[in-house]
C-alpha cells in the first residue's frame, strides 16, 4: 500500500509457500497492522472476528484460505488431498452465513480442484493458487468498471454522502460505492465525501474515513442522525451506497440505515445511487420483501466500543440490513454500466 | 427515588445548611451515584461536565447553586452578601452558554435577593432557598401538565418513538417528551417506547432507557439509523420529542437528529409531536432559520465510546441541534394544552 492509492484489504504474498496478508480492520483507524495467515484456521478466525469483512473480500479470503488448507497435503496421496480440501471448505463456509460470495468462492475452488483428473496433486495446488488470485483480480476489475461507470456522476465541487464501507477495504479492488470517487479523484476532480459513521459497528467512521484519507480524498465524518441536517444545509449533491443483495425489481438490501438515507435524500431532492457488481443481483427474489434480514446481537449496540451504553435489562432492536425500495433509487452503478431508471426491464437489459 | 417512579435528577436536601443532591448522569446507565454539592463551584463543575443536563434541570441547579454560594456570607455585612451573590451568578452563568433556563433562573434569583430591602441578610438567604425550591416545583408542575395534555395520544398497545432524553433526568419533574408516557403508564395503558440511542452523547441509550426502566415502562433502544426500518415495520404509531427552542411560526430546534426523525415519520404517515413547556417558545424568532445552532467539538464523535473511532486527520460535522419545520410537526404538547395544527395563530391562541 502506497500513499494516495486505496489500501489493499487482502493479498497473497509469494508463491505456493507464501502467506495471505490481511489488513486487520478491527484495529483501524488507530492501528494499521497486517495479519500473516499461513493456516486456513487463521483465515477462518480473521473472517469470524471481522478482521476482513465485506462480501467480496470475504470471498477472496476464503478462496485463498483453501490454498492454505491443502498446500501441505501429501503430493502423492490424492485421497488425503481431497479430504483436506473438503475439511477446509467446511471450516471456511461455517464462518459467516450471509455473504453469498463466501460459498460462491468455495464452490468455485472445489470445482477447479476436481476439474481435471489428469493433473497431479502438486499441479492442482498451483492451479488453486492461480484461481484464488484470479478471483481477486476479477473482483478488482469489477470495482474498476463500477468506478468508470459512475465517475461522471461526481461533478467538480460536489458533496457526496456515503453510508457504511463499500470501499477498497470491502473488496479486492477500489470498492463499489467508493469506486466512482477513486476514479473521479484520479481524473483530478475535487469533491468532498461525507461518511455516515454507521452505527453500530462504525464502518463509516473507522474504515471509509481511513481509506479515503489514505488516497488523499477529502472526507468528513458525521453521526448517522446528522445526515438530514447536512442535506438541508445544501452540502450534499448525491448519495452513493453499496448493496448486499438486489432483488429483480431493483429493491436493495444494504447496511442498516441505507433506507433512511434514501428517504432523506428524496425529501431534499438529492439523487440516491447504489453501486454494486452484477453478481449482487439476486433475480430469484422478486422484490425486497423476500430478502431475509439478519438480526444481530444486542451487545453490538449495548457495548459497542469499550463502554456499556445501554442498561442490561433493556432490549435492543438491531437489524443488520434494511431494504430500500427501487422507487427511491435514482440509479444502480454496475460493472456493466449504469442502470437508470431502476426497473425490472432496465435491470434485465443490463444484466441480460 | 423509589421503584416505578421517574428518578429525581436534582433536589435540595434539608434546610439552609443542607446540600444539593445531583444524580450523576455521566455514570449512567452502569452506575447510579449521587453527588452532594455543598459549594457553588461544585454545582458549576457538575453542569460543566454534564453530570446534570437538560435545560430545565440546569436552571434548577443554577438556582440552588446560588443558595450555596451565598449561605456562608456574613449575616451582618450586606455588602459582602451582595458581592458573593454577584460572584456566584457569574460563575454559574459561565458554565454553558445555550440553555436559556440557566440565565433565566439566575436572573430570577438575583431579582428576589434584591426585591425587599427591609429583609435582613439571614431572611434573604431563607427566601432564596424557598425561591430555588419554587423554581423546581413550578418545573415539576409544568411537566405534569404536559403529561396530562399529551397522555391521550398514547393509545393502548401503541409504539412510541422518542429521540434524546427529554425526561425526568432533564427536568425537575417527569420530563417533557416522556411526561405523556409516564401519565399514560399511571393510567394503566400498555405501550412500548422506542428510544433512539442519540449519537454522539447517547442520551437515549444511557438516560431515556434507564429512567423508563426505573418506572417499569417497556423500552427498546435502537441506533439512530434504525428508525426508518422500524417505522417501515409498522411498530411506530407516533413520535414525541422535546424541544430546545420554538420559533413564533412553530419551527422547532431540538437535539440533532430530530429533523431526520420528523422526515422519516412523515414518509411513513406517522404523526410527529413535540412536547415542551410554554417557556420554550421564543416569539422573538420569526422562524427556525434565525435560531443559532451550536457546533460541538469533533471529539464527541471521534472518541465517544472510550475508544477512538475516527482517524485524527479527518474532520467531523457535529451540530448539536437541528431545526424541524412546523409543517412536519403534527402538534406541540405544552403545559397549557395541545397546539394542533402548528401555526402562528394556534400558537398565539394557546400562549396568549
Amino acid at each position: 500500500m502506497t500513499a494516495h492509492t486505496p489500501p489493499t484489504a487482502i493479498e497473497w504474498v509469494g508463491e505456493l509457500d507464501g502467506y495471505i496478508a490481511i489488513l486487520d480492520q478491527t484495529l483501524l483507524p488507530t492501528q494499521v497492522a497486517t495479519l500473516q495467515c499461513r493456516e486456513a484456521s487463521e483465515v477462518a478466525d480473521a473472517i469470524n472476528r471481522l478482521a476482513v469483512r465485506g462480501a467480496p473480500a470475504i470471498g477472496i479470503a476464503a478462496a485463498m484460505g483453501v490454498v492454505l488448507g491443502v498446500r501441505n497435503a501429501s503430493d502423492t496421496d490424492r485421497g488425503e488431498f481431497l479430504a483436506r480440501l473438503d475439511q477446509t471448505c467446511r471450516l471456511l463456509r461455517a464462518t459467516r452465513p450471509t455473504a453469498v460470495n463466501l460459498s460462491w468462492a468455495l464452490d468455485r475452488m472445489a470445482t477447479v480442484a476436481q476439474a481435471d483428473e489428469t493433473l497431479s496433486v502438486a499441479e492442482i495446488k498451483t492451479t488453486l493458487l492461480a484461481e484464488a488470485r484470479r478471483i481477486a483480480d476479477e473482483d478488482a476489475a469489477m470495482c474498476r468498471a463500477i468506478g468508470e461507470a459512475g465517475q461522471s456522476l461526481i461533478k467538480d465541487g460536489a458533496g457526496v454522502l456515503t453510508h457504511c464501507n463499500a470501499g477498497a477495504l470491502a473488496t479486492g479492488g477500489c470498492g463499489t460505492a467508493l469506486a466512482p470517487m477513486y476514479v473521479a479523484h484520479e481524473l483530478g476532480r475535487r469533491f468532498r465525501v461525507y461518511a455516515d459513521e454507521t452505527r453500530p459497528l462504525l464502518q463509516g467512521a473507522r474504515l471509509t474515513a481511513w481509506e479515503l484519507t489514505q488516497a488523499d480524498i477529502d472526507v468528513t465524518v458525521l453521526c448517522d442522525n446528522m445526515a438530514a441536517s447536512l442535506m438541508a444545509s445544501g452540502r450534499v449533491d448525491l448519495v452513493i451506497t453499496g448493496a448486499d443483495r438486489i432483488a429483480a425489481n431493483g429493491d436493495v438490501a444494504n447496511k442498516i440505515g441505507t433506507y433512511g438515507v434514501a428517504l432523506l435524500a428524496h425529501a431534499h431532492g438529492i439523487p440516491f445511487y447504489v453501486a454494486a457488481p452484477s453478481t449482487t443481483f439476486d433475480l430469484s427474489m422478486p422484490t425486497g420483501a423476500e430478502i431475509p434480514i439478519e438480526e444481530r446481537g444486542a451487545d453490538e449496540i449495548r457495548r459497542g466500543f469499550g463502554r456499556q451504553t445501554v442498561p442490561d435489562n433493556v432490549a435492543c432492536y438491531c437489524p443488520a440490513f434494511d431494504v430500500t425500495p427501487a422507487k427511491r433509487i435514482r440509479g444502480i452503478i454496475t460493472d456493466r454500466g449504469l442502470i437508470e431508471p431502476v426497473r425490472r426491464e432496465t435491470i434485465n437489459a443490463v444484466l441480460g
